[in-house]
């Protein structure tokens, strides 16, 4: 039975099963619903053993004193020990589900519908992990032969993504020895369209800081002090308009030092995507493309060049009427996205830097930032383990597969750093799925293209073994 | 018997007077007191009326449906029909004494400690209108006479200045045939020092807004957005950045198109001033001067030059923590001290042509105005009816008399612009003396040589009638 043949066949039972887990509320932020997310662990651990692996565990995180929501870890080695070694990275957990009165159809009780299945995580992301075990049954079935998969697997599906995974890089650090793997295959993206199948190949990391200005002691009064003494509402419009130049361009010192320059072959593939600027505006709410950095289109400025963001600020009198003052404090809430290869701690200094030097005499400035920030994620097109999945896609897809980037954060390039492997992203959601919002869909054909691709993929790194481990 | 042992000898009777009048808590911004402000007028019109007015009255102020608060007209023509006529204005309302528990003692029970009479409105202003009586008695004691004062004298002592003098310009005009004169004393602002008496001659305007400024409809990821969409966090600082120049000038088209300038020996005067910067700063808490306007001392710049302040901004997250959006909204209030000849309605046109033109593609803005603004007001240094105040405040305090300027604004500039008469600041009062917070005082000494200048000035005026009438 070919690979196709298997997963049309058993399709049914499949979207079946991923309905039983959407089920279960497995909300990672809401301490209510942390035994879903147990109980959701504990599903998908039964669903790998079912499929075959022979191990499976359940891993808990966090310090003993304050438990962080539990990981499921599984692995299957390949019947040739020099086979190559995949991670498959998805997590669990899902977003809350508010405003419920939004929902057509309850959140977790998941309801089919027009090829669609409706449900929280549905898309985001237990769909997408889910396809990986009919991936592998295909894979075994094509191959006939149910005792080992042709690479070896290893699976880690954490309970905290939607949380920020505060605890998945002290896990990876403390399991490193376990996950170790000659490549990394995230499901947890999107592709360019239902017709226009892509991968994903790079995420923006982030750093936040808030940025508190203070001047006079108290409030004062504009008539008897305005011209007199140093305004830190002044300071911090200065301080913040001067972040970019006329160009658009971060002014931070050194900021675009380790920026990895877009090739012309990304420039062209990503222009060969079909953008239509006009409904990405309507859908930010937003009448006007950014003038933004200079020389940059707008899917480049939002996938692929880092930024600086205002994403807030407040000081003075913000009250009804006018109040004279000269205000004593003035603050700013703002972040960076970096591309790779920016470190979020270099960013760190050099906003300390430019905050030092563009605070007037007369005003004291703090910077505090929101924690370590997040590195951004690269795979970089020619790699063997890239190009082995787009071969796998185009198959299962039946067209050629471009390649785009997204412009947030997640963990991946926690995976990368501390395992030290190549980051390929695979998967099938779709930017109109509603992730985050009330409605979550997936559609169910995409689900089982997604299957097909990894059954392939993983053929194909076996017979390419040498590829990918020289890649290392 | 001359001026100074008039006064002397009736100083115990005035203070106990003012003790009387400052019992009475007017204050007009509270509707629980204007009981109180009427009571406050009465007792003012019965002490006019006793000191010899053969005119005293009670004026309503403000629409039939919704009136404000009644100030107190007192006329008392000179014999001679020659006479120049003076008009004094003032004000018997007084501000709100929170917060009460840092009082020493209670604000409507005044209290006589060290030479000082505490009390709310000791200074501001109910001391420095009485000063007019005990004054103008002692001009008539040494007169030899009691039928009636040197020049024509008026009082307009205002209700409602602590509120904003909000039916003040509508009583002038309604009223202005019976206001007309040939200048107007001012007794409601402060010298530089005890020991360096002083006239101000100069009040700054006022206009202030609100700008607001829109881009995205609702607040979107800087993750899927950022550096694609305009951030209206950003445009604002930009624009208010843009406010003044590298050298702290104000950018408004035509800004200082009416600024008249300093002359040389108003700057002269200034620099005499035994000005502490130190103490300045210690007083607004504020740890170094404002770089400011380039070319001006502090002094200039808080007196006599206009400036534009951003008295609050808001917008985005504000909240703790960390929030990567681009946000919909960004607001800021601004104000624009003015200087003599600014026109507050000018400036609003310039502040809408300055937002309109620095308004990036696809940001929204709006610019509301808190009302039509306050003109400055401007009193000539080398004006004869300010040349006899200062004679007369020479003899007084026997020693020269410098000049200052205010920073803020009062309902001056309307009584000159709808009296067509000029300002002569004659005023007693300290920076020193807590107005507008707890625990007010006043200098019973300096009130007493307040009186003495009045009596003074009346006789001068009288004497040099041709100077001021030619003046007008």
């Amino acid at each position: 039975m070919d690979v196709r043949d298997y997963i049309d066949s058993n399709a049914r039972e499949f979207f079946d099963q991923l309905k039983s887990w959407l089920a279960i509320p497995s909300i990672s932020a809401d301490p209510g619903h942390h035994g879903d997310v147990r109980a959701s662990a504990e599903w998908l651990a039964g669903h790998l053993a079912g499929t075959g692996f022979p191990t499976v565990e359940i891993w808990d995180t966090g310090p003993a004193g304050s438990p962080g929501q539990p990981a499921v870890f599984a692995c299957w080695p390949a019947q040739d020990p020099g086979a190559p070694t995949v991670l498959v990275y998805g997590h669990h957990d899902v977003q809350p589900v508010e405003p419920l009165e939004e929902w057509h159809s309850p959140p977790f009780e998941p309801a089919e519908r027009d090829g669609q299945i409706l449900g929280r995580g549905a898309s985001d992301d237990k769909g997408q992990v889910l396809l990986h075990t009919l991936g592998l049954r295909a894979c075994l079935a094509a191959g006939g032969q149910t005792s080992a998969p042709p690479v070896s697997l290893k699976f880690l599906i954490e309970g905290e993504e939607e949380s920020g995974s505060p605890h998945f890089a002290d896990l990876l650090r403390s399991r490193a020895d376990r996950l170790s793997c000659d490549m990394i295959v995230v499901s947890d993206t999107t592709m360019w369209a239902a017709d226009v199948p892509s991968m994903c190949t790079g995420m923006r990391g982030l750093i936040d800081a808030q940025i508190d200005l203070r001047g006079p002691d108290t409030d004062v009064h504009s008539g008897s002090f305005g011209g007199g003494v140093p305004n830190p509402l002044h300071a911090m419009a200065a301080l913040l308009a001067g972040l970019h130049d006329h160009e658009g361009r971060v002014t931070l010192p050194g900021f675009y030092d380790a920026v990895l320059p877009l090739t012309s072959a990304e420039r062209e593939l990503f222009a060969r995507l079909p953008f239509d600027e006009k409904a990405w505006l309507a859908d930010a709410g937003s009448s006007q493309a950014a003038a933004g950095e200079a020389g940059f289109s707008t899917l480049e400025r939002v996938w692929a060049r880092p930024t600086a963001e205002i994403n807030g600020m407040w000081g003075g009198h913000t009250g009804p009427g006018s109040k004279t003052i000269v205000p004593s404090q003035a603050h700013a809430k703002v972040s960076f996205r970096l591309v790779a290869h920016q470190e979020p701690a270099d960013i760190a200094v050099a906003l300390r830097e430019y905050v030092a030097a563009h605070t007037p005499p007369g005003i004291e400035a703090t910077v505090t930032f929101g924690g370590p920030g997040v590195r951004p994620a690269f795979s970089p097109l020619h790699s063997p383990g890239v190009q082995a999945a787009k071969r796998a896609m185009e198959r299962a897809f039946g067209r050629e597969v471009l390649f785009t980037r997204e412009g947030g954060s997640g963990p991946e390039a926690d995976l990368e750093e501390i395992l030290a492997a190549p980051l390929v992203f695979v998967a099938v959601g779709l930017d109109e799925d509603r992730i985050h919002a009330p409605n979550e869909k997936v559609e169910m054909t995409l689900l089982l293209r997604g299957a097909e691709a990894v059954a392939y993929l993983w053929a194909d790194l076996a017979a390419d073994r040498a590829g990918i481990t020289a890649a290392r």
